[in-house]
């Protein structure tokens, strides 16, 4: 059986970069003591989530890719011989900056990198001042334990994103993520938001017959302004089976290892009950690349 | 307040097409009688789920649209004053066969057709030999109720499907449905496949910000053949609203008439808040209208 053992690291972070690195470092560790071969890491893990305000300061956050990040955490894989999944704050000009899914490969070396292709703007998500939206498109990473679907956050709402991974051949799909309440909003939305959250990337695991990792933080981050509510980000990691099946999920307020086996050849078995690439109409699927279709 | 009240006629059906028909229009009235404007039935409602078994006689209960059915449907829609949702095996030509849902105006006359345009073939479900995939492709049906993105029961499982319509105006997606479980199967596959199928519809209503409602059948139906196992109708006709919650669901084994409020408005308040709408970039969807992305 081709199994392979992922490990998710669900944390929370501070201003403290090289504290929080270093508790990283040590999750990491434990994942792969206890099996991992495939350890992902929440989206921007090296600190707070920094887009609750618009600051020009905070751009002083993003480095180059290759980097000290890719350094550090690459350093950690060759050690370990483990892949990593790193999501990072990707300094790629001055005044080019991208949210940007680093994978480290079991050597070291960087196997690919994926630019998030879908950037939020909403009130305590003010990403569209800070990253320029990706320009490497949905193709998936080719590591030694398998071709990965980086996604990023955002893009976990998008049915189109998860397919064009699955088209280009993606074996899983992770989701690197930060995303939490407002605690200002009421209990039932709350619940409302995250079983959405859930709901929708279980459905990308159905539609695609493909397994789905997705990484979030914990912890409450206050508004850098003073203006907002701040964030409680609500965890929920969790992988779902081909079938959106969960294999595994976690807390909503505690930082934890996660370890699951995947079966990798489960996909093709489940694709072939439920055939759904064979039907794809795609004779009728050019309006897709259409912002509205107007006036029907 | 815009309010729509919708009804879901969840029932079995037997080869008595005029019973059959009866028991509908009898639970029709019911649905109406509680406030039900708009009113949805299950996938071939008028007859047991013939597809079990590839027989060329069975082409006899195809019948041309407009026709016997939407008379009969039309006729009660005219009284009763609502819309009905119909799903008819159509005759559109010697040899030419669709599966087609009809949407019956409530002054009786024809509002619009959709032809299913994903048709499944697996074991019990040899539809591909019975129906040629639609050619009207995924265009919302005007209605003075709204405007419906019908689509009918392996479209549900198509992200690519639910979006066009909704990028085309659709303000719900509607599907009827004949879906079941292989008695054969174990129980956890049987419930995998069940939450699946709720699963992956929830999903279309959160990534679309649009409610969907799904109507299925109950019942034990044999193969004519034999040779199969039979289909056990896992009923479960739902409603989901904007966000993917529940607004109603059915059982798994009873015939039942589900009413459920929908407000209207409530779509766009969800889309102001998860602008997924917004920010798709159409601009890297190209290949979404490729069999495979091969050589990735």
């Amino acid at each position: 059986m081709n199994r392979l053992t992922v490990g998710l690291i669900q944390q929370s972070c501070s201003d403290n970069r090289s504290a929080t690195v270093d508790k990283t470092i040590s999750l990491i560790r434990q994942a792969a003591d206890r099996g991992a071969r495939l350890i992902t890491l929440q989206e921007l893990h090296t600190g707070p989530y920094f887009c609750q305000c618009e600051e020009t300061s905070f751009f002083d956050r993003a480095e180059p890719v290759p980097g000290p990040s890719t350094e550090q955490f690459g350093a950690i894989a060759r050690e370990l011989g483990v892949v990593i999944v790193s999501s990072l704050f990707e300094r790629r000009a001055p005044g080019l900056y991208h949210n940007t899914a680093v994978v480290l490969e079991r050597d070291g070396s960087i196997a690919g990198m994926y630019r998030k292709m879908h950037i939020p703007d909403d009130p305590a998500f003010y990403e569209k001042f800070y990253f320029t939206p990706g320009d490497l498109g949905f193709r998936p990473i080719r590591t030694s334990v398998g071709k990965l679907g980086v996604l990023v956050c955002w893009d976990q709402w998008y049915p189109e994103a998860a397919r064009l991974m699955a088209l280009a051949g993606a074996e899983l799909l992770i989701y690197p993520t930060a995303i939490g309440w407002d605690p200002a909003d009421t209990r039932d939305e709350q619940e409302r938001q995250l079983d959405a959250w859930i709901t929708v990337q279980r459905g990308h695991a159905i539609a695609n017959g493909l397994p789905v990792v997705a990484i979030n933080r914990v912890g409450l981050e206050t508004d850098p302004s003073g203006v907002g509510n701040g964030i409680q980000f609500w965890g929920n990691s969790f992988v779902a089976g081909c079938q959106g099946e969960f294999l595994g999920r976690g807390s909503t307020d505690r930082e934890e290892v996660m370890v699951v086996d995947l079966e990798m050849g489960r996909s093709e078995r489940v694709r072939r009950i439920w055939p759904f690439l064979r039907d794809r109409r795609i004779d009728a699927f050019a309006d897709l690349t259409r912002r509205f279709i107007d006036g029907e």
